[in-house]
This record gives C-alpha cells, structure tokens and sequence, in this order.
C-alpha cells in the first residue's frame, strides 16, 4: 500500500490561528500531517531568520496523523527547524497559511507566508502559500476549502518544476468566479506612517494602488474581480536582460 | 549649476557598524548623503517590516552634506521612514550597506541589506547593495573603494530599468582580478541548527553549498575566483513558465 503523503503546516500568523486550524483540517484529508508554526502572530517577517539568538521549539500535541509544534522563532525559522529537527522524512508538501490578509503584487516581498514557501521551495519542497484578502481574525474560509484541497492535490499528483512555489490569493466572497493563473501586479505601498503622540514615534499603515489596474493578467485582477489568483514564484531574481550591461570599472 | 545628487544610505548591520562609515565616506564625494539605518544589528531581516509596533526615528546628527538618523525598526522600516519622513525631495540613488558577509546566491533572500534595496526599487529608487564575504566586525574595505564608487557613478548617471536593482558581492582579497555581472547561483543551506545546552532549544548556523560549481557565470563563481559580483535583481518573482499550467479545479 501507498504510505500516505506527508504534509507540513505552517504560517505567520501563529499556531493558534484560525487559519491554520482551517488548512489542517482539510489536509488531514490528503496525509499525514505536522504543523509547526510561530507560538505567537509575525506578520511581515518575509524570509526574515533568528541569527545568534537561540530558538524555542515545543511540541503542543500529538495524535493519530496529526502533530503540532509551537516556535519561537520567525516563520522561516519554523520552516527550517521542522525539516531539520521535526519530520522523519522528507514532506511531500508544504502548505502555508491561510493568511488573514492578501499576499499579492508586492506585498509578497513582506509576508512571512510567502517567505516559508520559499524557504520550503530552496529546500526542493513543493510549497503552496494561501492567503485570503482580509484583516478579520475570524472569518468564513468555507467558500475555499474545496479550491484549496484541489490545487494541494494538483501539486501533490504533480509536483512543481524546480526552484518554483505557488502564492494563492483568494478574494471574499461568497461564491468564486474562476481560478486565474497569473503573474504578480506592479503596485505600490503609499502614506505608510501614522505619527503617533510621541514625537519621532510612527506605526506603519499605508495604502496599495495596483499600478496595472488596466492589465487582466496579474493577481490584483484576479482578486478585484472574484476569482482565485495562483501565481508561481521562482527563487531566481535575476533580471536577466542587464547582464549585458556594462560598468566602466577600472580596478 | 546642477544640484549635488541626494543619496540615501542604510545597511542591516546598524548604525555604528564600520561598513556604513565606509560607504557615507565614499558616497559624500559623489552628493549630499542622509544615512537613516537600524539602531542595531538587524542581519537576516530580510524585507521585514514592524507591524502593529510603533518604531522610533531619531536624528543622530547633522553637518554640510550629512545627516546621520537611527531607527528603532528593521532595515526596510529604514527605508519607509526615511522616504516618508526624513528625505527633503525623492534620493537619486539608495545604497545599502557594506554588509558584513556575503548574499550571493539564495542568501539574498534572507538579507537585510538586499531588503532595504528591493524597498526601494518598489519606490522607484534606483538603488544598490554592497556585501564582503567576511563575518569579521572589523575590515579593510580599501581594496573595494574604487569599485564600489565606480558602480554607484554608473547608477547615478544612466540610472537602471525600471523595477530593478543591483545586488554587489565582493570577495575578501587585497586586489580583485575583475568584474562580473552576473545571475545568482542555485545554492543550498544544510545543517543550520545546533542544540544548545537546554533542550528543544536551538542556534541558527549551517553551511552554504554552491549548487553548480562549474557554472562560471554566476555570483558566486566569481567570489570564488577573486572578482567583484554585480547580479541585477527584480521584483517580478513571477514563473512565467508556469503560466499555462493548468489546475483541475471545479468551483
């Protein structure tokens, strides 16, 4: 008989989050499963490690098919520790979120789900970041559990090519217009400081405009028209059309 | 006459650290220099922000064609702060660093300094980091003087595509033997955690494998055999590829 898949969860928005609870649950249905996320939310953490600081990893439970780790640590931390010191094999899938929050167009830089996919791609792992456009901490992901089981099933059937991970990005609502498979917006962050009533002192706010409003093929477009957005990401950032441009260096 | 170029400077090694000195040295003779930098070592932040946190921005000090501000955030909160708050009209150049250690290959992800200069990119800055593959605290950064001035001249007068930066590697070497522009390689972290004396708890460490040694055109064959390392980066992590994928889905 087949061994049952071995999937690893996790996110940045902690290991209590009720989106994690929500991705559990329904990879439970495709594998086993062991979750290792962040004791607490850390959101914004990117691809952020812990250096010289020593990290905490505490297994909250265990039962049949299902194991949960708490970490001290950033998201990629968990990432790391879990392949390292936590699974007895190699995962056949690394799921991530869901985010309360979107991770699309270059938001993506900043997420801390975005960040264990990668750091789960550089490992050679297929990894899926999922995240929904909302800032609430509760909220319905019943209208995407079946898109959600769907696209692990593809990855896990088929695998991703080398060095490439999926950010997904769904948009709330009640009832999703399609699925589109496309390439990340040029957006921009603007007015991201709110003073607070100290001098000197800010938190971080802002507002995003998608700068391709017009463009049908990005993530952004996808979201503000219903549909779910899959966008493969590469490790590669190399901007490849300047390797031929010359710096007049004498040495 | 033409007004000096306003040139921003920030690193992940804070401050106070020896590499940043270097760079406002070199960066002073080419305009007016604002250096806004973490108020301590920030390394492997990435492109982490503070959400939620208030962050704290304080001037350091003020002379002819200088000004020196601390913050209490992560290096990208650095570059949000300072082209929100600090910077009197829109910088004609960010350069970001010297970071102590390298961030050739997939290290650039966890980087910091790459961090502060994707942030920019996403602002429209043209902008560069500068890395030494040292984890010495304190170095001779005379042998790169030339070329890291000679790069920055280069951005400053022909600019760069839009949505891309540089990422510059330099060996540890009393005379470089060139230049190479070039992608990043594919690279591997193995073994990175190390058990402290108290159980469950663990220390970030790990070795680095260049993936395709013989491949003479990337980052880090070039620090390899002694040559400065100019990789042009974007923000577009879209797989392209991967676009006519198809996903079985039925909503």
């Amino acid at each position: 008989m087949k061994k049952k898949p071995l999937i690893l969860i996790t996110n940045d928005d902690g290991v209590h989050a009720q989106g994690i609870r929500e991705l559990t649950e329904l990879m439970m249905k495709l594998g086993e499963v062991i979750v290792v996320a962040p004791d607490s939310a850390r959101s914004g953490s990117a691809c952020a490690i812990t250096p010289v600081q020593p990290v905490r990893l505490e297994m909250l439970s265990r039962s049949e098919g299902l194991s949960v780790w708490s970490c001290s640590g950033t998201p990629v931390d968990c990432v790391k520790l879990a392949l390292e010191k936590v699974v007895p094999y190699e995962p056949d899938l690394l799921v991530s979120g869901i985010n309360h929050g979107d991770n699309a167009s270059i938001s993506l830089h900043y997420s801390g789900t975005i960040g264990t996919v990668l750091e789960a791609c550089m490992k050679g792992i297929p990894a899926i970041g999922y995240s929904l456009r909302t800032r609430e901490q509760e909220c319905d992901f019943s209208p995407y559990r079946k898109i959600i089981t769907q696209i692990a099933q593809s990855v896990l059937a088929d695998g991703l090519p080398q060095d490439v991970c999926l950010n997904v990005n769904f948009p709330v609502t009640d009832r999703l217009q399609g699925v589109s498979v496309c390439r990340m917006a040029r957006g921009s962050w603007q007015q991201e400081w709110r003073q607070t009533e100290r001098e000197g002192e800010y938190t971080l706010t802002g507002f995003f405009t998608n700068l391709e409003p017009e463009a049908s093929d990005t993530d952004y477009w996808a979201l503000d028209h219903n549909m779910a957005a899959i966008t493969p990401l590469q490790l590669d950032m190399t901007h490849y059309p300047s390797l031929n441009r010359k710096f007049t260096t004498d040495l």
